[in-house]
Order: C-alpha cells, then sequence, then structure tokens
C-alpha cells in the first residue's frame, strides 16, 4: 500500500521534519509539498541530504484548487494560517494539523496519540499537540489520571531549544550570537499553549477546576525540551512511577525511567521519557523529556498518521536516538 | 593601599574569575595562590592571558604554615574541605569563603552582599552565597521581606550553565559531546543549597515556616543563571516591581527590570537581573539572573571584600557585561 | 537472512552510532557488545533509547575465547588495542575494525568504501578509514585521480567536531566549559592521520611522491567535519565538479554539490558533500563535509559490512540527515 | 583629561563592544551614540547592563549636521556605508573607522596597532585592520618582514564565531538552530579582505609579488578567530617564535607562544595570541587567535585612538580574558 501524502510548509522546521520521517517510512510517498519562501525550489535545493527519490520534487505555493489526489496531508503552517488553509481541503483527505489552530475546536481531534490511540484511530481530522503540551501533558498523565495530585494548581516550567521558535526570519532575537549562552523565560503569564493543556488535564482527571502555571524558557540549544512540572500531591516516586508504568503499558513510545530524564535520550525519535520524584513531603515533580521536532510535532503526526490509517504505530518511527 | 590577597583554588573556574577580577582591582595585589592540580605551574602557564605583572607568580599547594603574610584570602576550594583548611589561617586575614563550608555556621557571616553589606562590613569571616541561592534570594528577597507572598511554600527551578558543576575532571558527562544539546535536572529533592535558602529566607521573613522546592537544572552554556522562583501571593506585577525597587534603592548591582530577564545580560559581571510576573491569580514568578561565576561566586566574593575592607563597593567591580 | 553482529566498545561514541546502525538495519542482528567500563550494564541503561529488542542485552569485558558465535564483528576500540584484541577472532568472523590498527597493515583492505567498493567486496578484513581521512579523501580523490592537480604538496586543514576526540574521560579539555566558544589547531606536524592519507592519495594517484601537511581543528559542535583542502592546479571550478560527478557516478552516498558544503548537511547520515572551488589562478580548494562519526566511523564502517556480505549498498544507511 | 566620544553604529555587535571599551575608559566619554534601528531608545534599553552614568544616554540617527562637539568618533557603520557618512565629519574630530572603507585608500592610516603604532600616532583619520586580517597578519608579520618565508603564495585558512557576520537581521542562516552544530567555507574565491592582507603584506616584506588565498569558515561560537596560515619556508619552529619574540617585542597586546593557541584565550580581551610550527620541511604554520570584537574590531580600535591622543597604549585595555 502507498499512501500518497502531502506536506504544507515544508519549508520550516517541523515540515523539514515531517519530510525527513516521511522520506523513512515504508508506507507513504510524498507527492506534494508547499513552502511560501521556498516555492520554485526542488526539495533538493532546500534538503541537500534528502533521498535521491524526492529530491526533484519542486515545491509549490499552497494552493487548495489545485492540490493533487492526496490520501492524507500534513500542514505544518504558522498559527493563525492554518484554520482558512485547511477549510477547503476535500473530506477524503485526511488531515493532520501540526499548527495550533484546530486544537479542541470544531469537532477536531486532539492528537494525543500516547494517551488516547483509540479517538485517533477513528479520526479523520486531527490536531496535533503543541510541543510544550506533549511534553508536559505525557509526564503528568498518569498522575493527574490515577488521582495522585490535587489538579487546582500545577507549574509547569519548561526549558525549549531554539528550532521551537521557528525559523524566526528577521529576528536577530533567534540570532545565534544572542541566543548563545543565554536563557531567558517568556511568554508570561498567557501562553497559547495553555488552554489545550488545560482542557486535556480537566478530560483526563474528569474534573474541571484546575489552574495551569506554565513558563516556558528558550535555552541554548537546537531540539529538546525538558518539561518539569511540580503538583501538590503525597504519592510517593515509587508509587507514581509504577501508577505511570501502568497508565504507558504498551504504549510503544513512552519511556518511565528512574533518574530525571535528559532532552538529549531522545534526539530525532517520538520518544518520550517521563520520570517522577518527590520534592519535599507534598510535592510531586513530573519530568518528560522530549524531542520537540519528534514528539513535539513530526513524530507524533506521524504517529497520529499512522493509527488513523490502521497502519502499525510505529511505522516509520522505530529510528533510535541520536547519541551524542 | 595595597591589601595582600591570596586565593586558594586558583585553577578552578571560580579561583580563576577571582584572579580575573582581583588582577583589575585598584586596591588588591595577588601575592599567593594555591592549586592542588596546578601547584608548581606559573599563573600564566594556567592562564595564558593574565596580566604581565602577575604573569610569572607559581601556584603553589595549600600549606597553611607556609602562608606570606595577607590581608586578604579568598577560598575556592572544594565543598567539604574549607572547614579545616581554613581553621588555622591567622584571625588578621580577613577570608571570603567562596565554597560550601561555612554558610550559617560557626558565626561566619553570610554574605549576601546586596541585601545587607552592613553586617558583611563588620564582618572577618564570610561565608560567600551559593551561586543558585545568589540568583534565587535577590530575586524573592523583596518579595518575601515584604510580606507579598505566602512563604510556607516556594518552588525553586533554576537553570544553570556548566561551569557550575566544576572543571569535572574525570566525568564525561561534563564532556562538551553530552552536555551539549542536552538538558536535565538534578539533584532532587535534596541539594545542598536548599538550607542556606531556608535560613535566609526565615530571616527575612522573620517566620520560621517555610519549605523551598528546589529543582536545579543543567543547560548547554558555559556561564549564567537563571531562577524561576514560583510564590503564592496576589500582589500585582507592578507592585512587585515597586517593592523590589525600593528594597534595592541604591544598591548598586541589582537591576529591577520590567522584562523577563537574560542570563546574558549579566556575563562577565557582578550584575543580578530580577523581575517579577503575576501568573494567574496568586501565582508570583519571580526571576532572577546573574553570571554564576560573577555574582554567583567570584563578583559577589569581591564586593564581600570591599565591604570588609571599607572599600568602594564597586571597586574592581565596575565592568560591563559582554554582549554579545 | 540475518547476520549475528557484535560490537566491540560499544559505549563509545563510535561504538554506539553503530549500535544506533545496527538497530535499524534489516539484516543485522547485534547479539553481542562489550564495553570495558560498562559491562555488566544491560544497553539500556548506557542507551535509554535504544530499541527494545536490544534493551536487556548485557554489555561484556571484551573476552576473545568467550566470543559467541558470529558472523560479522565491528571493533571500535581504542587505536592501539584492536591489533592484539582482534589477532585471536576465528577467520570466518568478518571484521571491520573501525580503529587504527589495521590501516595499510598486514593485509586488511582499507575501506575507503565509496574510491574501491570492488576491493571491499572480497575482503575479510577492512580497516575503516580514519574520519578526517573519509572527509579529505572523498574531497580530493577525484582531483587526483583525474590528474587534476600537482599532488607533491596537499595541504589539509580540518575542523572536527568534540566527539571526534572520544569521551575523554579524565580530560576537562573536553569538558563543555572549555571547549564551548573556543576553536584550537592540534596535533601538528605528525597527526596518525597523515600515513593513510598519504598512501591513499599515492595509489589514486598512481605516483608516489606527495607530501600531506595536514592540521586538524577543533571547535565546539558535537558531530562533524569540515575538511578545507589546497591543492595546486589550475583546473576550474567547473572542471573539478564534472570530474567529480564522474568519478562519483552511482555512487549512493557522496554528493557533489556546486555551493560550498554544511557539515550539517549530513549529520546524522553516512553522507559526504564535496565541492570546489578555485582560488586565485592555481590552486584548487576541494572541501568535503561528513558526520564524523556517519561516514566518517559507523555509517562507512556498515556500508564496507553491506558490501563484505553482498548486501544492498545502502542497506540500514537510508535515514535522511537531521536537519536543523 | 576627558575626550568627548562618540560612536557611530552603537546598535550592532562591533558598536556594543566599543561602548562597553568607552564606558570602562579613564579618559574617554560617551556623549553620543547612534544607531539606525534603534534610534530614540536609551542605551540601557539596548544594553541593560551598561553603566548607570551612560543608561540614559539616548541613541540617534546619524547626521553629520547635528553632530555635537566631538574629539574622537569611532565608525561601526556597515561597509558600503561609512565613506560617505564620514565625508562631512570636521577635520578635528579624530576618527577610528571600525568598517571596511577606508583600508588602504584615501589617505587614511592603515590601523595594525602592533606592527606600527608610530604611524598612527600621527595620523587623525585611522581605518581599523578587519577581524580576520587582524588575526592572520599578526601572525605572519614577523614571518613575513622577517624574510623567512617565500611570501609569492600564502594560504589562510580563518575560523570564526558568528557575531563576525554582524546581527544579520532578517536571515535564518544566522539563526541559532541553522548555525549550532555547524560549520562551513564561504566567501571563495575572493573575499573583501584580501586586499588589504594583500597590500599589508607587500609593505611589512618590501616586496611587490604576492598572492594570497583566503578561506573564511563560520563555526558555531559568538566570538573568536582563529587564523592558520600557510607559508612555504624552512624556518625551524624556533627561529620563527624567536623572530616573533623579537618583533614584538615590548607590544603589550600580543602573546608569543609554544604551543597552538586557542581562540577562547582572548575572548573579551584586546590580545592576540599568535604560534608556528613547521609541518613538513618546508611549510610553516603560522596561528593567530583572537576576540573577533576585542583585536578584531573594537579593541584595536580603542588602542588605535590611544595612540592617537598619547594616552598609554593600554589605557581602558587591561581587562584579563574571560575563562572559562
Amino acid at each position: 500500500m502507498s499512501i500518497r501524502v502531502g506536506i504544507a510548509g515544508v519549508s520550516g522546521y517541523g515540515g523539514g521534519e515531517l519530510l525527513r520521517l516521511c522520506a523513512g517510512h515504508p508506507a507513504f510517498e510524498v507527492v506534494y509539498a508547499t513552502g511560501e519562501t521556498t516555492a520554485g525550489q526542488k526539495l533538493v535545493e532546500r534538503f541537500p541530504g534528502i533521498s535521491p527519490k524526492l529530491a526533484e520534487l519542486v515545491i509549490r505555493k499552497w494552493d487548495p484548487p489545485s492540490l493533487p489526489k492526496l490520501d492524507l496531508l500534513f500542514a505544518s503552517l504558522p498559527t493563525g494560517q492554518s484554520k482558512a488553509a485547511l477549510a477547503s481541503v476535500p473530506a477524503g483527505v485526511k488531515i493532520v494539523d501540526v499548527g495550533g489552530d484546530h486544537r479542541y475546536v470544531d469537532g477536531w481531534t486532539y492528537g494525543l496519540a500516547d494517551v488516547w490511540p483509540e479517538k485517533i484511530r477513528a479520526a479523520g481530522r486531527v490536531a496535533n499537540p503543541g510541543c510544550y503540551p506533549s511534553a508536559a501533558l505525557l509526564a503528568i498523565a498518569p498522575i493527574v489520571a490515577g488521582g495522585l495530585a490535587d489538579i487546582r494548581q500545577i507549574i509547569i516550567d519548561a526549558k525549549s531549544g531554539i528550532s521551537g521558535a521557528g525559523r524566526g526570519d528577521g529576528d536577530s532575537k533567534l540570532g545565534f550570537a544572542e541566543v548563545n549562552e543565554d536563557v531567558s523565560a517568556y511568554g508570561l503569564p498567557k501562553h497559547p499553549h495553555v488552554p489545550e493543556m488545560t482542557a486535556t488535564v480537566v478530560q483526563l482527571a474528569r474534573k474541571s477546576e484546575t489552574k495551569i502555571i506554565f513558563a516556558p524558557h528558550l535555552i541554548p540549544m537546537t531540539r529538546g525540551i525538558l518539561a518539569t512540572c511540580y503538583l501538590a500531591g503525597k504519592a510517593t516516586t515509587a508509587q507514581c512511577l509504577e501508577s505511570a508504568r501502568k497508565f504507558y503499558a504498551d504504549r510503544p513510545f513512552v519511556r518511565v525511567v528512574d533518574q530525571p530524564p535528559h532532552s538529549k535520550w531522545a534526539t530525532g525519535s517520538n520518544l518520550v521519557f517521563v520520570s517522577y520524584a518527590l520534592a519535599g513531603e507534598n510535592v510531586i515533580v513530573a519530568l518528560g523529556a522530549i524531542d520537540n521536532l519528534g514528539k513535539g510535532a513530526a513524530g507524533q503526526a506521524v504517529q497520529n498518521a499512522n493509527l488513523m490509517f490502521g497502519l502499525a504505530e510505529t511505522s516509520g518511527l522505530e529510528g533510535v536516538p541520536l547519541w551524542p
């Protein structure tokens, strides 16, 4: 079986990672790719190491009426642009939107693939979780769902590599000379990723009262996110770990580990590493580490597509992380 | 006036920064330097860019009986080694211990120079604060002292450059290839910096019940710490900023800023940048950014020494941070 | 077909990359792995993201008498240790030695796979080229073989990421704090990689008089090598490119490109990018960019093994490079 | 004495370093600063750690007619813009142009301060050398001037941190995510720094026939340049070192060292480290390491100004390099 795949927004970092994963996917055939600033180039001009079979494909401007016959569309467009862009895509084309426009709106399924794969198998329209929510929610889901913590207030302090901020054309604030040797917080108090985290916690906990305090930080690395989450609760570390191991039993991309995970353990993969520590008597520290372009974007998008098409969930995603 | 200075532990990162600052200090003359692994070398062999006047000074093994006549000793020895080492130093030699052995013990003054300079002016033995506590305490001090927060629980999520972990001979876990492109938490739940933070908060708040939840993280940069502190409280951002500006009025090294500070703003200096944001209705986020080797170690040590000797507090510390 | 594979020296950086590639290879089954400092650990303890099927394999001490039945052994031992270690491996086990002991000695085949695949197909013992020679030789081979340059003197100025220097236990000179924000030359005038480059140039040029001036440099990145090679010659850039395109026609891992290649284009892959520029009237600048752990070590080793076993040359090596 | 100083182009990286050095200079008073994109801001908005005495100075648009009374102007404008801009500056204002427009043209003095301080003492208009030429020329000057090498062809392979490419607004190619973990050559075959290197070599060697082959590279660090220069010659390493020590006797910013220098040794300073190695029998490798914003730009500019005003040459430049 060959599934005809399109990638909208291939020239961004998320789009490039989608291309890389699709190029190695046994059932996907990329037949269409769009990019605003790169339209007219061949894929090989933008991705010099791309597979020969994809090298000559020409990047186009996004133009729904001229869409070729597709089975699957990955959309990696800037948040705010995908809602209108995707409205006219035929219903027969399954879509995974890596951008933020369709999370918890309009009947799209929120694609938290490691938590509710069954929902996604039935879906034709999936909104991929944000990169930060992927790291944080996968760490806290077992605690929240298991009732091990008081969810009225959850503090999430997250650290992300720079690729999470996008290519940032025109902004020297993402330039190497300024970002290197620097750490800073941003996006306080209202980052756009808060609503999807809140909605997910509410669903998992089956309680409506929750408040997420979210402080994202940029740190000088290209890829990777570590979410450090603080929840009120008296469960021991062992109880948290056991709870997580049960919650994620047989889930192929989640690794529950005994020590604090390193973001680098996930580089280039769709894995998430979660762990727990008790700090003081009544604070649970939940840690989630991912590659922001893997589990935090393209990896989870491919996992969602695998579920939507009834493929093996790990298809095209078996690659071992790069180390060091 | 020339103050005769010794530096014990000159070949570590903190010791090297002490040497750099002392070399540029108008009243200090470095006459003695020790290093376990570098004894026998001239300073210029270890620090190729050192000032010519110091280049030929030979590094010695630490040996109290052979101590030359000194007015001031900076000790930058591994925690656990300075207590015994400094016991036999004559009372007439003023000491700033950059290591951890004398914080809140034995009558040594805790050298949080930007908060209680008067205590330090009177002291002959000063324990320099740890690097993490310097960043965190300076951010939360105005809030805690001003009664703007409930201090029963304070969460401190701190991100440090790798030099804070020391030279780490023998440990590839601090090697470039493994640390680069990586972030991880460590030291949970009981990092040795917790007691001095707890003791200081208790003093500032004049309350005894407090619990510090402290999660330090290593991030891939050489210098810099950002402490992100979460306190329960309903003060607005404006109230926090105003409170901090009053608290630090005329303190020369503290910059209260309106936006989240970048650690890079402090590189190479003794400055600390603090700011505040309200997250949700009842969580104050206090941010403190420093150079871990500046305000977090050598810079504050020189500031303490300036106070102890009645010099201008900024003497030798006027250097503008390196940017970019 | 399943080829039973052993990896000696799995806990080093080269060994880890071998493990990663073997884990994704359709014909290889890793049944044996050794490591001096990690013996007794399961692979998953050292490589937290390793495939589940390999996770429980226990790392052993290298001990030839207790070698299990193997078809193929990859040796990634420190240079100087593999000669003795591999002497007692049964002749029926094919070996690729990633270390330096067997290059151009004792009848081993020098595994410059992109240049002379036929030699390697017939070999049972292959010495993998060094990382620097892989980058430099693949850039200059078409020029040298095509007689486009005077080979009496070739200057090779190479820049390598830190993983090329190994894990460096015990040496703070490879520590993040000291390597970051630094570049330096080393190994002048006689780096151990010079003889294999000289021998290969002599073979390719069918002339005996050549002198390689080789200056390696360490730069602050984890992976990647760029070799900038200066040869006397009057060929135009277009002639050099054309010559290289002919020389490497149908070779699957070599990309001849029109612009100066970036080392990052190859990250995580077995690709090599080569290009040429004329500087002045009579100096050809040949550029070769690789991942030092890919084409410079494990990637080329797997390519060699594919050739030795008559597999598709690209088997297990189709992964698109990681970007960014 | 207080010298009234203006800085044109203060918001670039070179301009920022000029500001930092002037802020710490005992004889300079910055009274004027311009920036195209930052006009209207106070200096403290752009440089949060700037000295309080300069914090409130407002950045202006460059506008010669409204120039205040100045004794000295540092111009750090983009190459191509300073020629016209500086034409109308009154003759009584001494100028150091850090940009490229006035090198070896129109009677401006080429400010290679460590080589010909006397020429500069007499000058009112000084063109600061480029960053790459500063590193390379200071390494090869003793060899070239001493007749130790055949200068008909000199190969210069230089590695620079990213700040050397400027702030790069609008160009994701200087973004952290793309520059990190990457090395590449650029600017072949005709970089604009070649003519000033050629002209200087001709002067030093008192010969007219020379050809500079120059290959600059960008490497992932913020500051620093290492120039690796290859010259034909039979002098021994010892002869080269001795020649350099004589050539630079009493020059305060040049350090002739026995081992290959690290760029990091110079960070934040006006120092240059030079060393030599013989590679093969007849190739001299000359190495020069600097901070591209120090000796390669602002540091040498201040040194030139010190000479022009008859100040101590090291005034304001005594700072020891930052390490690590």
